[in-house]
């Protein structure tokens, strides 16, 4: 993948004079305002045959939004929210002001801003295309290990929003919420973090709050694996160039994962926890061996570790995890409420998504510990042009 | 100020050898590489005359967290609470595992984590101290532009934890008060962001979720106003190298405040919004000339201005504002509840928060945009040496 470009009008306001005036007379351990001008100003393209913000590099801070068509809004109305949430999209991530921005100085440093729309089932039958809808962008098969609470669940339009700085994520989901809010109602908020740039080497697999090294397999962006698990080919025609996300949030029981030991830890998952390690390796990206037994004839890595459960063979039926974490609030009694934002991207939901969902939730000894507490689904529409907008191919 | 140093394990943990070897075959474009190492790895040194997180350049994640003292805890149970906390805060800034820590590999990367622990008006009297209480360390006289609610306010005991990475940050809070928690129960949790490293240039104002410049006039870490406004040096003597914190959380009315125009804007602040220049200046740190009058003969900065009603001439008589922006959930008419956490040091806060407060509640124009919905105030004890415990100098 390309790497983010820069703008002139960021590398204005990131100072980049100052920055680079600054570096010429630094110190070794100053050198972290050699970036001043890469991580503000850098700019993620926002048109193109895919939606940015799923082969993304990950950035350190999301929200994913769930919203509900308000009554009365027809397809006519969707095709201008949309028109409307597209331009406000396309003008924030490459570091402009919205239209009516109100605080347009907080637009003018990206951060590698990616907004990334998806439609949930009641968008379809709202705009009359209810046949154009891909069948399992539905509401998920119920399983055995769910604890869904509605105030989690569903959504008929989803926004999703990634920048490197919390504060050009804050300023661009105001200015979007501003403008749909005519046309749809906020259902639910998710906001996740993950390491920030330079916190650790990029492209190394980062930790979760439980402590694991979380997307050791996880197809690689700009890989022909990544393509084919990822991007729709043979779904709906509109849907050519788009992918579908199942949204979970999984609540990390942190209470009794911290009672139990690392053995019986790294048993659950199958990997060590400092190395990442399948129980059959020395390194993190080495394959698990499922086949090797111990001296008394046990299998190394359990029937019902994680990473046996979840494995998948073919590369190119693998889901894509662009995971992030959540850390909120904290009981008077001072217990957490953290866990995943479990983003998983994938073609198709049925083909890919579920016999994996179904094998984690028939027997993962990880489920003792996670819990899933909300669940949406969403089409996410293909990229657009730069006098295009992001539902064009199944609304105009 | 000192910049912050490397630590061998976090270097390693930090995966420098790839960072390293990715450098040298890394395209001008894939920079940002280059401080894999910098950004995670940095410690901010935790002993010394004054705790850290107070003078140290602000990091881009931060919580506070009030705890009030469990009935049934005297002042032998606080100290054994410090001399474990401030063993927990001694070994995650120096980014090693807490002594109990139970995903040690979550400590590996410090990025530049402080702790700093205050002590409310409650604190003193539950340890039979009252008589060593600094004055001014109780609940703040009320405002008429105050609307706080009881869930904002006060705690005994004030846990600031800062990182410029999310993670660290959970781990580290989470550590630290299940260590806590037998002494203490969570009484309010404020999460607030900033700008992140490489975001914008070093040293540069940053903006608050207003667009608004926030922090032109502020004392300087390392300079002998800094140290005049901020570090009690006539106070008590448990409290020499310590200070006082005001913390305030003041919510920023969106709605309102976008429905006004710039002209209004810039006249209820005293300042251009683009460059933060005084109305009477042309760049952010021209002095404001406060006699200067329209052809008219109104003032160009008006009486009721921001910048006027804050404004104190003697630079060591100043606040020290460490402010952090706040922004949680949605109304589901898609309403931002948003705003600052407005940390104020000051030696004195009878002589140096008090005045600047009461002439912003009688006469800001800013008044009408901002609420103060939280506050409490705590005395910050100094810092600690190897061997010893923040609040030593109180409790021992």
């Amino acid at each position: 993948m390309a790497g983010p470009r820069l703008t002139r009008r960021g590398l204005l306001a990131g100072g980049a004079a100052t920055a680079v005036g600054a570096l010429a007379a630094s110190a070794p351990e100053q050198e972290p305002s050699r970036t001043a001008v890469s991580t503000g100003a850098a700019v993620e393209p926002f048109h193109g045959p895919h939606q940015a913000g799923v082969a993304t590099v990950p950035q350190s801070h999301a929200v994913f939004v769930g919203l509900d068509l308000q009554p009365g809004v027809d397809r006519e109305a969707i095709v201008r929210m949309m028109g409307l949430l597209t331009d406000d999209a396309r003008r924030l991530t490459g570091g402009r002001a919205a239209l009516a921005d109100t605080e347009p100085e907080l637009a003018a440093l990206p951060a590698r801003l990616t907004v990334t729309f998806g439609f949930g089932p009641g968008l379809f039958s709202t705009a009359g295309v209810e046949r154009q809808r891909p069948g399992p962008v539905r509401p998920l098969p119920s399983f055995g290990i769910d604890k869904l609470e509605k105030r989690w669940n569903g959504g008929d339009l989803l926004l999703q929003i990634c920048a490197d700085d919390g504060l050009t994520l804050a300023h661009a989901l105001r200015m979007i919420i501003k403008d749909a809010r005519s046309f749809a109602g906020v259902k639910w908020v998710q906001r996740g973090f993950r390491r920030g740039p330079g916190v650790q080497a990029a492209g190394s697999t980062q930790r979760n709050v439980m402590g694991q090294l979380d997307g050791t397999v996880n197809p690689r962006p700009g890989t022909a694996d990544f393509d084919r698990a990822v991007w729709v080919t043979d779904g709906p025609d509109w849907l050519r160039g788009g992918t579908t996300l199942v949204l979970r949030r999984i609540r990390a029981e942190m209470e009794t994962w911290d009672a139990a030991d690392r053995v019986a830890k790294e048993f659950t998952v199958g990997r060590r926890l400092d190395t990442g390690a399948p129980l059959t390796g020395r390194r993190e990206h080495d394959e698990p061996d499922f086949d090797r037994l111990t001296p008394v004839g046990f299998p190394v890595i359990a029937d019902q570790a994680h990473i046996r459960r979840a494995h998948v063979a073919d590369p190119g039926m693998r889901i894509f995890r662009r995971v992030y974490n959540y850390d909120e609030g904290l009981t008077p009694d001072g217990h957490a409420d953290s866990g995943l934002i479990f983003a998983s991207y994938q073609a198709d939901i049925t083909r890919q998504f579920l016999p994996i969902q179904r094998k984690l939730a028939e027997a993962d000894l990880l489920n003792e510990w996670t819990t899933p507490v909300g669940s949406a689904v969403f089409a996410i529409p293909p990229g657009c042009a730069p006098d295009g907008w992001i539902g064009e191919t199944l609304l105009s």
